[in-house]
C-alpha cells in the first residue's frame, strides 16, 4: 500500500538527510529555505558531524530521529542512498524527495532500481531522484535549493528540468507570479505527472497547473488523468523535443522517450491541454486563469487609447480565431457617453490619446455588459495626461462589474509596471505587451470551450 | 527647393509654436524636454500672453523672433496652423513639425493641404501634422511630449501610431533600450517613411532603423529607398493590419490604404525588409543588431548550463531555421576542457547546472573560434552555486575573442535582470527568455545573408 502524496506536500515532519554547515551547499540551502519559508511542522537535520545547523538540533542518522518522518529531502551521494532508504522504511516514512543526482540520467539504472524497490517495498512514495526539491505554499514548504522568497498564488508549476526550473522559480519572483506549488520531477522513478495531475486536481490551492515536460513514460495513464483533470482546471504543457533536433536533444537531456510530436499535439488535444511553445507563453497563460473568470465564446469587444494598439490586437485576434466583432449599434449608442469627441465605436473601440481613466470605465463596463460580447480586452498606452495607477484601478471596477473576463494590456515605463503588478494582485490578469495580451484571452477562450465539449460528452 | 531634413534633425534653433506656462499642457511639456535633455541651440518658445516660460524668453509671434529658425514645432489648434505656415515662410524657416490635430485624421483634408501647399512653397519640410514630435539624441534634442530621459542608442525608431508610440518611448526607457531617435510621422502629409529611409541610411549614430506602419502612401518609393537601406543597415517593419478586420481597424485609425497584406510581405522579402509581427519581437531583432555582428551562415553553437533551456532552444531554431549542427569531433574533444564531468560535448552543448563562469567562457570561446559554426548561443540557468553577474562578464569575455556574433539568453531573478542590462551595455544582445534569444539569432542569420545577396547583385 502505497502512502498518498499528501505527506509529501503537506508533511507534519521534515528529515534533511545531508544538511549541511556550509552556505552555498545544497543541504544548507535546503535547509535555509523551510526555515525562512516558515514552515510550522518538526525539522530534522540529519549530520553525523553536526550538533546544530541555523539553530535546528542535528541528528546523526535516520533511526536516531525522534518523531515519525512524514518527508525525507536525501541530498547525499548517489551510492548512500539505498542504506539510507533502508531506514526510512525502518522508520515508517511516508515520502522521500530525493535531490540526490548519479542515477538513470547517467545511466546509472541500477542504482536508482534498487533504491526504488526498497521505497516501494515500505510504501513510500518517492519525488526523483536528480531533482532541485518540493515547494507547496499552503503548508509554507519551501524543501528546495532555489530562491526562498516564492510568491504564494494558485499555479502549480511541475518541471522535469532542473536549472531551468530552479531559474524559473527565480523569474516567478521577479515577475511576482504566483505559485501553489513547485515540483521538481526529474527522473520521475516513482511519482510522475499523472500522478500529480490527480493530486493537484483536487488540490484547492491550485486553480491551473503547469508542466514542463520532455517525454512521458506512461503517455496512456497521463492522457487518461489529463483528461480529468481538465474537465476542472486548465493544464498546460510545456512540451520540449518538438522537431527532430530537439528531440535528440531531449533524448540526451533526460533519457525521455520522445516520440513523435504529432502523437504529442494530437493527444493535447483531444484531452483538453493547452500546449505552450515557450515559457514565457506558458506562465502568460496561467496567470489569464488565475482570475477564475470563463469565456462563454470567442466574441471579443476591444476598448484602447492607441489606435495603433487596436490594430496590432485586431492582427493577433485573427491568429488566435478570436472574433472582433462588429459594435452594435445600441453599443456604438452607449459608448459615445464614454469617449471623447473623435474617439470611433467601431470594434477596436478607439477612445483616442485624450481618453481618461473615466472613459475607459465607463466602456469597458458598456463592453462587457453587452451580449454581443464574451470577453474584454483593455488596452493602455500611457500617455502624459493619463495616470497609469488610476488607470489600473478604472480596469479593476470595470472587471468587478461583470463576469466575463476582462484582460489587459499596458504599455509604458515604470509606472505601467506598477499598474501591472496592481492589476494582477486583483485578479485582473494583465500584460505589458499587446500580442502576449491577446494571447492570454485566446487561451482562456480555448480552454472554456473545451471545458464545455468535455463537461457535456462526460 | 526643399530644405533637407537635417535642419530638423539638427536644428541650431527651434521655435516652439504654442509654448503653454501650464505644467500637463503638450506646449509645456516639449519646451520641458528640450531643456531638460539637454538641447544646445536656440530656444525660441511663443505664446502671445507670457514673457518667460521655464526661464526662456518668450516671443509674442513668429515675426518677433530675432535669430533664424532651423526647426518649428507648432503645437496650436489646426485652424491657426496656416497662418503660422505663412509667417514661418516669411521667415525663411527650414522644416516644421506639426504636433496639432485635426487635419486629414478627422477627414479634414483641405485644411491640411492648405498648409501643406503653404509649406511647398516656402521649401519648408514639415513632419505630420498629428504627431508627438521629434527625438533625436546626437543633438540632444527631445522636440516630443513624451517621456524625457529617453536612452540614447542606434535604433531609429519611426512610428505612424501616437499613442503607442509614445507608450513604447517610455517603455523603452523602462527595458534600457538606446535610440538615435523616434520619429512621429501622423499623417505623413509630407515627410514620409522613405525620406526618414533615405536620411538614417546616412546617419552615422543609426545602426538600424524599425518603422512601425498601417499603410505606406507611395509603395514603389519606398521599396525603392528600403532596398537600398537594407544593403547596409538593417530595417525591421511592424507593419500592422494584416488581416480583414485588422485591415479595416488600420483604415479607420490612420486612413491608411492597407492593400493586401501578400504584397506587402512579398515586397519586403524581396527589398531585404525584415518583418516583425510584433513589438516585443521588433525590439527584440533591433537590439541584435546593436552588436554590429553579422553572421556568415545559420550554423549555431548552443552552450547552457540547464538542459531544458538547450532542448527548448534547439526547437526554436528548427522552427527558424537555424542549423543545430553535430558537435565536430575536434570541437568536442576541446569542449572536455571547458565542462565538469557529466556535461554533454553534443549540441546544444550541456555544462549541468555545476558548470562555472570560467567553464562557460571557455566552451564559448571554443565555440566561436571554430570553422564549423556561425553564430554561438550563450543560455545561463541561475543557479545557487552561479553569479549572474560573473557569468555575464564571462559571456562579455567570451565575446570579444571573436567577430562572430554570440546572443545570450539568461533566466532567473533579480541578479540576472542587472547582468542582461551589462551585456546589453557591451554591446552582447541578451534576453531573459529563451525562444526570445533564438528569435534574434535568427534575424541576424537572415538580415546577414540578405545583406550578402542585395550586395552580390547591386
Amino acid at each position: 500500500m502505497q502512502n498518498t502524496l499528501d505527506y509529501i506536500f503537506r508533511p507534519r515532519s521534515v528529515a534533511i538527510v545531508g544538511a549541511s554547515r556550509h552556505h552555498g551547499k545544497i543541504g544548507y540551502e535546503i535547509l535555509r529555505n523551510l526555515k525562512e519559508y516558515g514552515f510550522k511542522g518538526a525539522v530534522y537535520p540529519l549530520n553525523p558531524k553536526a550538533e546544530t545547523i541555523q539553530g535546528f538540533k542535528v541528528y546523526s542518522s535516520v533511526p536516531d530521529i525522534p518523531g515519525s518522518v512524514d518527508l525525507a529531502v536525501i541530498a547525499v551521494p548517489a551510492k548512500a542512498v539505498p542504506t539510507i532508504m533502508d531506514q526510512l522504511g525502518e522508520k515508517r516514512a511516508k515520502g522521500a524527495a530525493i535531490i540526490s543526482s548519479g542515477f538513470s540520467e547517467i545511466g546509472n539504472k541500477e542504482l536508482e532500481d534498487s533504491v526504488m524497490e526498497k521505497a516501494r517495498r515500505a510504501g513510500i512514495r518517492v519525488i526523483g531522484p536528480n531533482i532541485f526539491g518540493i515547494f507547496y505554499s499552503p503548508a509554507r514548504l519551501n524543501a528546495t535549493f532555489g530562491p526562498t522568497d516564492v510568491k504564494p498564488g494558485s499555479i502549480a508549476f511541475i518541471t522535469q528540468s532542473g536549472a531551468l526550473g530552479i531559474a524559473l522559480m527565480g523569474w516567478t519572483v521577479l515577475e511576482k507570479i504566483g505559485l501553489s506549488s513547485i515540483v521538481s520531477v526529474g527522473n520521475k522513478a516513482d511519482v510522475d505527472d499523472a500522478d500529480l495531475l490527480a493530486w493537484f486536481k483536487e488540490d484547492p490551492a491550485t486553480k491551473v497547473i503547469l508542466i514542463y515536460m520532455e517525454g512521458i513514460k506512461d503517455g496512456r495513464r497521463f492522457m487518461e488523468e489529463a483528461k480529468k483533470v481538465t474537465a476542472i482546471k486548465p493544464v498546460i504543457v510545456l512540451k520540449a523535443g518538438r522537431g527532430r533536433k530537439g528531440m535528440i536533444a531531449a533524448s540526451s537531456h533526460t533519457g525521455s522517450m520522445a516520440g513523435a510530436d504529432e502523437v504529442y499535439s494530437a493527444s493535447f488535444h483531444q484531452t483538453g491541454i493547452l500546449r505552450a511553445v515557450t515559457v514565457e507563453q506558458a506562465f502568460d497563460w496561467a496567470t489569464a486563469f488565475d482570475s477564475g473568470r470563463i469565456a462563454f465564446g470567442n466574441r471579443v469587444g476591444i476598448v484602447t487609447n492607441g489606435g495603433g494598439a487596436g490594430v496590432i490586437a485586431t492582427d493577433a485576434c485573427e491568429d488566435h480565431e478570436l472574433d472582433v466583432i462588429d459594435s452594435p449599434d445600441d453599443l456604438r449608442y452607449e459608448l459615445r457617453d464614454h469617449m471623447p469627441e473623435f474617439g470611433s465605436t467601431k470594434n477596436p473601440i478607439d477612445l483616442t490619446g485624450m481618453a481618461t481613466h473615466e472613459e475607459f470605465k465607463g466602456s469597458l463596463t458598456a463592453v462587457l455588459r453587452h451580449d454581443s460580447i464574451d470577453c474584454g480586452i483593455g488596452l493602455y498606452c500611457e500617455t502624459a495626461v493619463t495616470d497609469p495607477s488610476r488607470m489600473a484601478r478604472a480596469f479593476i471596477e470595470a472587471s468587478t462589474s461583470s463576469r466575463k473576463p476582462l484582460v489587459v494590456g499596458m504599455i509604458g515605463g515604470e509606472r505601467v509596471e506598477r499598474a501591472l503588478d496592481e492589476l494582477n494582485e486583483h485578479k485582473v490578469p494583465a500584460y505589458p505587451d499587446i500580442t502576449r495580451t491577446v494571447s492570454a484571452v485566446a487561451a482562456l477562450v480555448r480552454w472554456s470551450r473545451r471545458r464545455e465539449v468535455l463537461s457535456s460528452t462526460s
